[in-house]
């Protein structure tokens, strides 16, 4: 079988920064920690007034097809994975690629295009789509184009707003790619939930505490249903587990579910008995809430553990470097947690080849998707090649008040004019509205 | 090889019927003939005050199901394409999901979701997934549910006000398909275009004159490319050649385009070179223009000719008698072109396995899409099972102050209550909305 998975990926972040603890805590008056603690964020980065989700994904991708020396003939699809469309009907990917077009001679006509919305799942599920069509052989030779790109803002005042982010993936699909090999296998846990929506609005409407219990439920269902494939799962085969990352706080809750799922009845889980007792099992309790009950017990003992916590630094917190500075990028955000691992491995000279990453996509709404990846060869190059760490530090740091200015540019029943931040060069910006009231796009 | 395709089709319609003849033309001061005969279009479907996208694709999908003696644990997939979603986050397949589990002992959770979002070929393209995925063998013997669904709605006095349309369509997507095989070849031309757009809002901006060149462009570009792959086409090579159909006056456009370009070369054109002279070729012209009008002139003569009008007649005409009655579906349009002439040629009992029929899927912004089905064997079971017709006859016939009350009613900036026309019954209804703002449904 041919081996198909992601070739390159190039990350773009919206060029400006909210500090929390700086300028967004004092303003709320909060205890910084409660941001850089609690929900283990720095910053979140925010579009300059010339960006959105096209210019975002359009730059990711041309920085992806300078790199790889790509032209559009080698491209059979772009496929965007946004919930933040601007329009009902016509998808980013044709935005996109009519940015690409202004740059490279010939054109995207022969390329399917497309649009995928599942809250921030759809990214992962337009990399599934891409596997399959190589997969199903349709695909003629060529590769495809996968963008996440999202900016993820919340009304003002709304919980959610220290968990906001800006930013773009662009991947590259292909056969014997050069970072990681996707698994045939795949578990999905998906629900019809109403933890967070935006009903014909821009900004969402969260119910957070569901929220959270929602991606945890979908998240030990996907692993069951993984495993019903793939078999049995051990925290020892996975160099590290890449979740969605809405913000740090929430894969700590997520990781040590799937520890305690991922240990149970294994030589771990009995190496812990001694200091924390067995798990609890369902058939020993009379009841469903003391048997909850005992979980969460089990699980506040387990996360202090030795085993847990080095298991912890090993293969999730390296996954957080990125989202730490950068927030919520929705779509993107699982994506941008698999490069902060791999880079930090390629940094520090390890030997990956051959070694296996286990993937947990979730999306709101709800659904959570889980499948392995096999990291390639050429893989440290590829997750060194990016440039992130520096559009990181580069971003223009804003005030409360500039960051008032920015929110309501980017809003979209406000058409606030403002002066960029940042100047762009050798980049897609957003150049106003054209006749059909449709937004405009020029390479500057 | 194993041959993928659909397997089974139901259709569902808005239970409401606009008479353009009788009732549209007489309030605007029309002659009836410039929708019957200029368009091509007896009627449009809309939703009664308890029906939208989601009601109609769920009592399709339901349909299906019941039909095909579907049970949950049969379904790896529900994929929702449409231009209509009222969230701007999580998907309308899992409202839909949510209404099937409200009758189906078991539930989808094992079942990946989706939704895809590309004007009016996104119905296709969700075929194509579901498609790939069985082809690249991650199915685990699951089949999947594409539903095409939309509320074809314009603004009040807007030119495309005569092509309004509701109504779902629900395809089952297997292995060993009982009604059409895909072919693995497909055809794209894709453009970045702004022939019709819907930036921020629920009502098209259209431009209808470039939109008509657009689609004849965008499907020039994909017969040119499905040959590239598949080879030349004939017009004697398919039995019906399904479009994607906004009022069948489009569809005639395209046909005859699609006749000139499969007859270049071949005994076709030579038969009609007595009459008509050889089609024009570019190298003969000096310039585009001249070279365009007489492409015109040869294509006006050609439309006349007695070969074209049979082929028409035989090839075109029977995909166009659903659309005729219901208006534009949007992404479900070609998909009951398709079905028109299917159950067209099994109530005539003609044999048509082993059979072909060329796909033209299309939508703006812009994209068309083209390629194979090949007639299997069960065929005119499946063509005749669905009650089409049925419920097209039962429609509650609206008075134009009826029709004005139903607009506002299915308008996302109103909140306008409306007694239903027509009774539910063993269907899924809107039952108001949730403490989220969400859309809330129940069978009744």
């Amino acid at each position: 079988m041919t081996a198909v998975g992601i070739d390159a990926v190039e990350i773009w972040t919206g060029k400006l920064k909210l500090d929390l603890a700086e300028t967004f805590a004092p303003e709320m008056g909060d205890d910084p920690a409660k941001y850089t603690k609690g929900l283990g964020l720095e910053g979140s980065s925010f579009p300059d007034a010339y960006e959105d989700i096209v210019t975002m994904g359009a730059n990711a991708a041309h920085r992806l097809m300078e790199r790889k020396d790509l032209d559009p003939d080698d491209v059979g699809r772009i496929d965007v994975a946004t919930e933040s469309a601007f329009d009902n009907s016509k998808p980013v990917s044709t935005y996109i690629a009519g940015c690409l077009e202004q740059v490279y001679e010939g054109d995207f006509h022969h390329a399917n295009k497309g649009e995928r919305k599942f809250a921030c799942i759809a990214g992962t599920q337009s990399i599934d789509d891409a596997y399959n069509w190589i997969k199903a052989g349709r695909n003629r030779g060529r590769g495809a184009i996968v963008v996440a790109s999202d900016t993820a803002l919340y009304a003002r005042g709304d919980a959610g707003e220290a968990t906001q982010g800006a930013g773009a993936v662009a991947m590259w699909i292909t056969e014997n790619p050069s970072l990681v090999e996707l698994s045939t296998e795949q578990g999905y846990g998906s629900a019809d939930e109403t933890d967070f929506l935006k009903p014909n609005q821009q900004f969402p409407s969260v119910d957070g505490k569901r929220s959270v219990q929602v991606y945890l439920s979908r998240m030990r269902e996907a692993l069951e249903d993984f495993e019903s494939v793939a078999g049995e799962t051990h925290p020892d085969d996975y160099e590290y587990i890449p979740f969605h990352t809405p913000f740090p706080g929430m894969v700590r809750k997520a990781a040590v579910l799937g520890y305690r799922h991922m240990i149970r009845g294994t030589d771990a889980e009995e190496a812990l008995t001694d200091r924390i007792g067995p798990q609890p099992r369902r058939d020993d309790f009379d009841s469903r809430e003391a048997f909850d009950d005992a979980i969460r017990d089990y699980m506040d003992d387990l996360k202090e553990t030795e085993e847990y916590r080095e298991w912890y630094g090993e293969t999730i917190e390296p996954t957080l470097s990125i989202s730490s500075q950068v927030g919520n990028w929705y779509t993107g955000s699982v994506h941008i947690a698999r490069m902060s691992a791999l880079r930090a491995a390629a940094e520090a000279g390890d030997d990956l080849t051959g070694d296996k990453l286990l993937v947990g996509s979730y999306g709101s709404g709800a659904q959570a998707e889980i499948h392995e990846e096999t990291i390639v060869d050429g893989w440290e190059e590829e997750a060194l090649a990016t440039n992130i760490d520096e559009q990181i530090e580069r971003r223009y740091d804003i005030s409360f008040d500039e960051y008032e200015q920015v929110h309501d540019r980017h809003n979209h029943d406000k058409r606030t004019e403002l002066e960029p931040f940042t100047q762009p060069d050798g980049e897609f910006v957003f150049d106003g509205w054209g006749p059909m009231n449709e937004r405009k796009y020029t390479f500057v």
